[in-house]
C-alpha cells in the first residue's frame, strides 16, 4: 500500500534525442492526464538517427540516468533510434520498467494491416538496427516488412516545410523506393517522432504510389497505452492535470520547435549538462 | 633554429563538427603538400549549426584540446559555426596560432565583390552569431552584408541530392529570400563546409535570381593560404607528401561521406572519445 501510494506520486520519465518526443508526452497527457511527467530532450547531441549504435547507447544511458535521478516510476524512450539500438542496455540499467517505441509501433502496425505487408520509414540508425523487423517477426512470422531510411524528413519537419512541393518531392522519392520493393504494402509505420508532422503528405503520396489506401501508424499513442496498462493501480488517477517539467541539453530553437510537437503551450525548458 | 626544425616536423591540426571540414584539408594538402595533418571530425555531436553558442564553444574547446595533445603547431577551425561562436575562447586556450573560417572567407568575399554587396549563407549558429558581418565591417565599413541561414542544405549535401529538382527548389526558396533583401548582391559566400558540394546549383540559381553574374566564394582555399603565410619558415617544405591522420568521435557514414569532401581516398578514421 505504502509502495503503491509512493508510486502514484512519482512522475513518468520520457526522453528523446530532441523535441520530437513531445508527441509522446502529448499522447501520455491524453491517456493519463493526472500523471506528472519529466521530459528530457538531448538537444545538444541531436540527432541520434545518423549515429552508430555505440554512440546512441552511450547517450541514451546518460539520458535515462538523469530521469532515474529524478525518481521516475517508469521510463519511456520516445526516440525510435534510441529504442532500436539501446533498449536492452537501458532495461538492464533501470530499476523501473522501460517502454521503447519500436514494440508498440510494431503492434499498432500488425493491428492495422489487412494483408501483412508493412512498410516502416525511420532514421538510418533505426533502419540499420533491424529492430522493427525483429519486433514484427516475433509477433507474426508471416508478416512482410520493408524498411527504408529517410534522412531528409527530420530537417524538413524542423524547417516547417511539411505541406509544399519540396515535401511532396522528397516523400515521393523516398516512398517510391519503398513501394518498388513491395507494391502490396497497406500499412506504413512512421518510425521517427518527427514524421507525424509530415503525416498528410506521406499519406497522400503513399496512396498515390500504392494505388490503394495505406494506413499510417506511429508509436506515440501505442506507447501511452502500454504505460497505462503497465502502471495499473500505480497510475495517478487524480482529477488535477499533472505537472510537465521539461529539460534540455541545449536551448537552441526550443521555443520555435517544441510547441509544434507538444500541441500545447510550454512554460519552458531548464538547461542541463549531461 | 632548433625550435624551427621542431616546428617543421609538427603536424597541422584541423577540426570540424563532422566530415565537411575535409574540404579544408583538401586545400591544405594542395597549398602545403609536405605538411602532416591531423584531422578531427566530431561526428558524434554533429551538427553544431543548430546548437547554441555555449554548446558549440564547449564542444570546440574539447576538439582543440585533442589536437593540442597531439602536438600540432597550428589549429584550423574548418567549421564555420565553431569559428563564428568559439574563436575567442579557442584562441585564449591555445598556445599555438588558431585560424578560423570566417575571416579568410570575409577577405575572399571582399576581394571578389565589385560593388560591395555581399551575401552569406550558413547554418543558424553562424548567421545568428553575426561573425561575418563583424569581419566584413572591420575590413570595409562600406560593404553591405546580407546573411541567411539555410538549415536544409547540409542534409541535402549529405544525402547526395545536389543536382536535382529538390536541390534547385531548396536553393531557390532560400536564395530568393536573400536577393529579396538585396537585389544588388554580386558575391555569395558559402559559409558552411558542406555547401561547396551544392556550388553548381547555388551558382546557377543565384545568377537566375539576380539577373547578373554572382561570384561564389568559400573559406577553404583562403584558410590554406593564411596557414602558409602564418607558418613562413616553419612550413615543412620537403618533397614527400605529408601524412594525413583522421580521427572521429562516431564512425557512422564516414566511409560514404568522407571521400566526397576530401577528394582523395582515405585510409580510414580512428575512433576517439571526447
Amino acid at each position: 500500500m505504502g509502495q503503491e501510494a509512493a508510486n502514484q506520486r512519482q512522475p513518468i520519465g520520457v526522453f528523446d534525442s530532441g523535441v520530437g518526443g513531445l508527441t509522446v508526452v502529448r499522447s501520455l497527457r491524453k491517456t493519463l492526464p493526472g500523471e506528472d511527467v519529466v521530459y528530457l530532450g538531448d538537444t545538444a547531441r541531436v540527432p541520434y538517427g545518423s549515429k552508430s549504435p555505440r554512440t546512441v547507447e552511450k547517450y541514451s544511458l546518460g539520458c535515462q540516468q538523469f530521469l532515474l535521478a529524478r525518481d521516475v516510476k517508469l521510463v519511456l524512450i520516445a526516440c525510435n533510434t534510441a529504442s532500436a539500438n539501446a533498449l536492452p542496455a537501458l532495461v538492464a540499467a533501470s530499476p523501473v520498467p522501460v517502454i521503447g517505441a519500436v514494440e508498440p509501433g510494431a503492434s499498432s502496425a500488425l493491428a492495422a494491416t489487412r494483408n501483412g505487408h508493412i512498410g516502416v520509414i525511420g532514421t538510418l540508425g533505426t533502419v540499420r538496427s533491424g529492430a522493427y523487423a525483429t519486433a514484427i517477426a516475433a509477433r507474426d512470422p508471416h508478416a512482410k516488412l520493408t524498411a527504408l531510411a529517410c534522412p531528409l524528413l527530420v530537417p524538413l519537419a524542423e524547417e516547417g516545410w511539411i505541406d509544399d512541393e519540396i515535401a511532396v518531392l522528397a516523400a515521393r522519392r523516398y516512398l517510391s523506393q519503398l513501394f518498388d520493393r513491395d507494391r502490396a504494402i497497406d500499412t506504413l509505420v512512421l518510425g521517427c517522432t518527427h514524421y507525424p508532422l509530415l503525416r498528410d503528405v506521406l499519406e497522400q503520396v503513399a496512396r498515390e504510389l500504392a494505388g490503394h489506401d495505406v494506413a499510417v501508424v506511429d508509436s506515440a499513442s501505442a506507447m501511452a497505452e502500454v504505460a497505462r496498462e503497465l502502471l495499473g493501480s500505480a497510475a495517478n488517477r487524480r482529477n488535477v492535470a499533472g505537472r510537465l517539467d521539461c529539460f534540455a541539453t541545449d536551448t537552441s530553437r526550443l521555443d520555435e520547435l517544441a510547441p509544434r510537437f507538444l500541441g500545447e503551450p510550454l512554460t519552458g525548458f531548464e538547461l542541463v549538462d549531461l
